[in-house]
């Protein structure tokens, strides 16, 4: 699980750097959470791109996450990259004063995707492309907002299981103050990811690692040390959530499908 | 182009019936939005999992498509499904009041995900699957919103192109009102498909069946007796709308990275 953190970091900065290229793009943007994973991306992008073609968005929900914003506006002072705050509280609330909810989650999503729709707004506006800040760990667990968190048109971070992710913020001098954060997605005051999921960042990730790139089975997982209880629950989040890593499935019907025989680009070379 | 008509009926009523079990849902919601897509895909999901499992939501944006609203209602009315209507217009504006702006495709696109977002609010409080509507003809052309129109949990149609669509109305028994409608994405007033696209779809068709699914090269297209300029728009329209199609890439770091050699879910049989 340890990782060459220099040697991460070129391959990150050069993946960044040649997908913008890929696609005419001169510049970044991304969502600024105040949280570990997308200050990391934010770093990232500032040495591959120079902070001045980087946008951070601070989108916070009213006054809910001051302390994030104060976090996320560090990020953007240590980075020097450029940034704009839109409270997402408007246009979350006039939804839900017409279908108010007590299930947290669902509200959860709703402001997830609102960044999203902004974030996406904002890159069309500022001809950058969104960086995506899922990680490994949230993307096996399907823990995300499937076109909200997870939605970016690039993603640096998503081969870093969320342990690794804290490496790389230690090799890239991102403020202890962030790094000793309790992980949260925000989605309401108090929430916790490792208390959501009932495990800590630290075993998930062995288990994931033992699974995933070992491709050791759940009993081998299990003799290794690690209780029955936790490696079934990871399984299942990995099976559950398999629909939030893939393009949605189309009825075959003639010779070439979207998806699964035309899944190129027509004539790439020409 | 000519497809079987009640053959197609029963694949994608099959369909339908099968993904959902593969989730585990018994109803599935779509987005009515009195267009022909939706209206297409709102019978063959009434077919299948007969109309009390079936959820169409309305969506306009304040009384800019109140002839929309109608057809919308004539589809509710004709396949016995249930609906809700909400008004986009408070979300949208809430956002647009803070950033004005003259692009018609940008108010279009936060349009298209407010619609997505409230679909995958309801898909979670009723416990329905998100049926989509994109057809093949929009797919391979990205003439769609990214995480919004085209975002959905399975999609019936996105294997029939839109003149094909047309044919399974048809044989449905959709209203003529419906199918005879000049096709729009309802972005904004007066909008149509064909216009802002340059090309009717019966021409764009015929020219993405010789190069998607006869795999004629745009030369063989062009002496086939379709026009130079219409045949490298076409070409020029799916190569950069490849990013719709698939999945972000990540940057690979480890031996298994998701989306590349992480394709499948863990474990399957099992």
């Amino acid at each position: 699980m340890k990782i060459n953190t220099g040697f991460a970091e070129k391959i990150l900065t050069k993946f960044i750097k040649e997908e913008l290229g890929k696609f005419n793009y001169k510049k970044g943007i991304l969502g600024v959470s105040g949280g570990l994973d997308s200050t990391v991306c934010a770093f990232l992008a500032a040495k591959a791109l120079q902070p001045e073609n980087v946008i951070g968005l601070i989108l916070p929900y009213g006054e809910a996450s001051k302390e994030d914003v104060e976090d996320a506006e560090l990020v953007i002072d240590k980075t020097g990259i450029s940034s704009f705050t839109i409270d997402i509280s408007p246009m979350v609330d006039a939804y839900y004063v017409q279908y108010p909810t007590e299930r947290k989650i669902l509200k959860g999503n709703k402001m997830a995707r609102e960044r999203m729709s902004i974030l996406y707004d904002f890159s069309e506006r500022e001809k950058a492309l969104i960086l995506g800040t899922s990680n490994k760990t949230e993307l096996l667990l399907g823990y995300g907002t499937i076109h909200g968190d997870m939605a970016c048109a690039i993603n640096p971070l998503g081969d870093l299981y969320k342990t690794q992710v804290r490496q790389m913020a230690e090799h890239l001098g991102v403020p202890s103050r962030i790094r000793k954060k309790i992980p949260s997605a925000g989605l309401w005051p108090g929430q916790t990811d490792e208390q959501e999921l009932g495990l800590s960042y630290d075993v998930i990730d062995k288990i994931l690692f033992l699974l995933v790139d070992k491709r050791k089975l759940p009993e081998e997982v299990i003799s290794e040390g690690f209780s029955e209880k936790a490696v079934n629950r990871i399984v299942s989040l990995i099976k559950c959530s398999e629909f939030k890593r893939k393009m949605p499935p189309i009825a075959k019907l003639s010779q070439r499908t979207v998806g699964l025989d035309f899944l190129y680009s027509y004539d790439r070379d020409k």
